[in-house]
């Protein structure tokens, strides 16, 4: 494909997961998007043969947005606990401080998606079930490099941290509560204690 | 009204509410509901004036129908923690017990609206309000029994069994992990241990 046509497939994509994060995947439709992008409808379907097409991806785009700013930074972190709790701080709001307007596409789609059934709910569920592997095996890591006990429940620890993840959602966007990281971070020190951190880390 | 305008009225909320349960409030269309509910779009239209008064009442009845099955039973339990304990029970799941199709309209209309305006979301924030001032006042009233230490912080209690029941939501519902039950179980115990919950409770 020519750059040309790479560049209207990026902007595209950018302002496709832009409106996913503030209406949904519901909120998004071909023709707004056109619009929006400045793309002609034609010139669309050139980029993606159809709106499922098209919102798969976009939650591609939304996971590749999500590697550069959540997981990327905390890879120069030391492994372990430190690498963990580097990865939870750029995970909480990361969809603001990548520039999207809205909340986090995937917690959405989560609640938007589960009674519905379909290629996209398919690609969510594989989404999250990358990411869950992903904590778990920093979890695990940091069970290795001795910054928790091997007797930690990792399974149990991930499950509580998504609730952590979507309660701060939840009070930071919805609510739009101003101590919603500080009860963030006092529930995930809590997590970690009850885990039987090191009080070294 | 008649009699007969209250049956209507009563079928097209049920319906209306069971759509909402299953594909979120954007997936509710006026043309739809009618279809569904057996009645004319007019004979809608003598009951609800637009679609936004639609969806206000439909989440009142989501409201009332969570009452009568997550709250009044819980009314008849002993004051303190173990009526807490019973709304717990009572909220994981409370949908589909009440005999929804989908998931609760509440939760996912908080990962719907979040980042949008108008008087549906105003109505959400209110109900959650409600919600969380009440569990607040369970939560002090087990302080007030003596079955909670008056040390124990309230609100950050309230937003972590938030977190229980978010994450509960989308494991059960998203992931629809048999785990999910247990798991939500084990992590209110740790937060109630954590908060210092009497031996003999």
């Amino acid at each position: 494909m020519s750059t040309k046509g790479q560049t209207t497939r990026s902007r595209l994509l950018a302002v496709g997961l832009d409106t996913i994060s503030v209406e949904g995947l519901t909120g998004l439709t071909l023709g707004g998007l056109a619009v929006e992008a400045g793309v002609s409808k034609s010139g669309l379907f050139a980029h993606f043969k159809s709106k499922e097409d098209l919102q798969l991806s976009i939650l591609d785009e939304a996971v590749r947005l999500a590697g550069a700013h959540v997981v990327a930074p905390a890879m120069n972190v030391e492994p372990g606990l430190p690498r963990l709790r580097a990865i939870v701080e750029n995970w909480l709001g990361w969809s603001t401080r990548s520039g999207l307007r809205g909340g986090c596409p995937m917690a959405a789609a989560i609640f938007e998606l589960d009674d519905l059934s379909g290629e996209v709910r398919d690609r969510i569920v594989e989404q999250e079930a990358a990411w869950r592997g992903f904590l778990t095996a920093l979890v695990r890591e940091a069970v290795s490099c001795g910054h928790l006990p091997k007797t930690v429940d990792v399974d149990q620890f991930v499950w509580e941290l998504f609730g952590i993840y979507l309660s701060h959602h939840a009070s930071s966007r919805f609510l739009r509560d101003p101590q919603a990281r500080d009860r963030a971070g006092r529930a995930f020190a809590a997590l970690l204690r009850r885990a039987g951190k090191r009080d070294a880390q």
